[in-house]
């Protein structure tokens, strides 16, 4: 008998017949000998429907009472969820993330998980019930209700599998599993059957959104076995652990991040510390800088080059507006048409010549690299956003055909 | 300064423009150097919307599971609440009924509040914060999230307003207050400025229903005044406390209830024991009998008369079918084209001759009486449905005109 803990998102759970649908993978789950935790987000649109009608009476709200709406939307669905396994038969209890032991800082709307005291769900589960927890949500030292941010269930899910130590935690999702690119775009795009905690956290912050980063950290550093698996189908999905046997393999996926943005600050004078002034100052505004790339310019100046998320261009053009007429600076450029695309492998630590491979497989598709970051496991290559789809099919091809 | 807690049920907070008006009148009421605890129910249609959600899934819940879903519908409420205060430019704080210190009973759908542990009121309310706490629902001994059952919240308000000894305890609604009679079917019915409890809580149980009955015998208990008024209109309403000055007055509202219906069982032999039997099956199945009228039929059998609340009607008569065949009765027949018409007044006490003045109006307008109950302060005629609204109008012409 197994410890299994299995997440819904919002979509799995959207309407009765999803809950249905979810109700029979974990009293099948349930059926088989195993104990289950089942952590649930809100029903599809639910939390959008709540964030309307917060904006149409007070678009500044504190964060406290955001996360205190916002909460209720899984109180709805693991209700909901608790009422089908009860119609298959099945015992099963509804615990917020309060009862369920999620202790958080008091960071509204963006909450850590401190501690998960699971004292009343092995209470719930000695009674042989199957227990359903809300994810995304917590409760701060304050006595207030708290919520993780975007993708909190996942980490929710994997907290309770780690405070528990169970055997496995499947993330259920839309999705069967990790592929090797986009299966919508890449047609020899193929279902990894594993892949490694540190392959899984690069594709994650390189737009290939199939986990919540912070889940997956937290996975790693508790070594909780993951699995990503779709709630339509039976298909087993992919596992996510320590080390792979996907390791022998040059690389294990190819990833393109579109929601990215260069900005080019230039005729820098050649002062030190301007140029780590200027990072300073977006990181005040919450504004995470990916690749960097320094250039000297004409005149002894330099040139600085970065990308940025594309939603905070706006905010990122003002504040550097303002820097460069303080210290004498050029100009602030910006394109918000270029594409990232990445490809990731944990056999890249041993093998030379991938990076060499992948600017081959660009140069023949005659697409030109704007800009490089590397990492132990990890090459990515700013281009034309027009030519990301290109991109992605020939470094796959090159890489798997 | 004084401490004023105000209860807003949920067509008042219906939608963002209610919020914006329950808003300004909870700071008016602060501005004014009052400490103000707000306990509102959930938006409009919004426990409805959930039930319906549940019984999509499974009619058949479990009860701890359909409290889980419905708290939902509170929590949102007050965060919105909360949302208006601040927009407003005031500090609020909404708590769930068990941050507030709501300790219930563990009866699901219908717990009764034990206990409430102010502590966290006190303390926001010693930050300057304006307090909103959801009506309705607290927790069991168990951790569990209950509700209180229907017209609960106000009974959260007269819970909060005892723990706190607060100075008054004012409830919102669509009317202006208690009336001497229906305003909308009686023309010269007039709002009374004061009512005993006593008073209240007989029209409580007859139909007129401004507050909650159980909300009234605490407020009794705990000598509450409460006020009931409009959250629409800026008029003073009714003010509910121990002795009225009302009491001079014969009688205090004539009130009509058509939720009845009145059933016979005929033929029962003359067998000490059976007619008490009788009511003990209706109150195993939750069936409450109201009025009661005990004849001598023809062969020494007797017949029994009783009112109870037309929604029974299926459940009684299946009930008492299986109940008269097995003592030998003759038959169960019932009518439920019937309404009860009645009298309240703490004068009664203290002065003869008030029922036979009504049943003098019910002579006059042609009317026929087919049962009478009376307590002190009331009196209660059964009469056909279709003359109850000229009943209300000429008792009410007797008394007042």
């Amino acid at each position: 008998m197994s410890l299994i803990v299995q997440k819904f998102g919002g979509s799995s759970v959207a309407d009765a017949e999803r809950v249905m649908n979810v109700a029979s993978i974990v009293t099948d789950t349930y059926a088989k000998g195993n104990d289950v935790v089942v952590v649930v987000s809100a029903q599809g649109d639910t939390t959008d429907d709540l964030i309307d009608k917060a904006n149409e009476i007070n678009p500044k709200a504190s964060k406290r009472e955001k996360d205190m709406l916002l909460a209720a939307g899984e109180q709805i669905s693991i209700s909901l969820l608790a009422m089908a396994i009860e119609k298959l038969g099945y015992h099963a209890v509804s615990l917020l993330g309060w009862q369920a032991g999620f202790e958080t800082s008091s960071a509204h709307t963006s909450a850590r998980i401190k501690r998960v005291d699971a004292s009343r769900i092995k209470r719930e589960i000695d009674k042989k019930n199957i227990v359903i927890v809300a994810g995304f949500q917590g409760l701060s030292k304050y006595g207030d209700i708290t919520t993780l941010g975007r993708g909190g269930s996942d980490t929710s899910a994997v907290a309770i599998a780690a405070a528990m130590h169970a055997d496995l935690c499947q993330i259920f999702t839309d999705v069967e599993g990790v592929y090797t690119a986009d299966p919508r775009k890449v047609k020899n795009a193929s279902k990894l059957s594993e892949i490694s905690y540190d392959e899984m956290l690069e594709l994650a912050t390189l737009g290939a959104q199939v986990l919540n980063n912070r889940s997956v950290e937290m996975a790693k550093k508790y070594n909780i076995e993951l699995e990503v698996l779709s709630s339509l189908t039976k298909a087993s999905g992919t596992i996510v652990k320590e080390k792979s046997k996907m390791e022998k393999m040059l690389i294990s996926s190819v990833a393109k991040d579109t929601d990215v943005a260069r900005i080019s600050v230039t005729g820098i004078p050649n002062v030190p510390g301007l140029a780590f002034k200027l990072f300073t100052k977006l990181s005040a505004k919450d504004i995470n800088v990916d690749i960097i790339l320094q250039s000297i310019g004409h005149d002894g100046k330099k040139d600085i080059t970065f990308t940025i998320a594309k939603d905070r261009i706006d905010d990122a053009v003002e504040c550097l507006n303002a820097y460069v007429e303080a210290i004498g600076a050029h100009e602030v450029l910006f394109d918000d048409t270029v594409a990232k695309v990445s490809i990731v492998g944990a056999g890249m630590e041993s093998h030379a010549g991938v990076a060499a491979k992948m600017f081959e497989a660009l140069y023949d598709a005659q697409i030109n690299i704007q800009m490089i970051s590397t990492s132990e496991i990890k090459v990515s290559v700013l281009i034309d956003a027009a030519d990301a789809d290109k991109a992605v099919s020939a470094i796959h091809a090159k890489f798997f055909d």
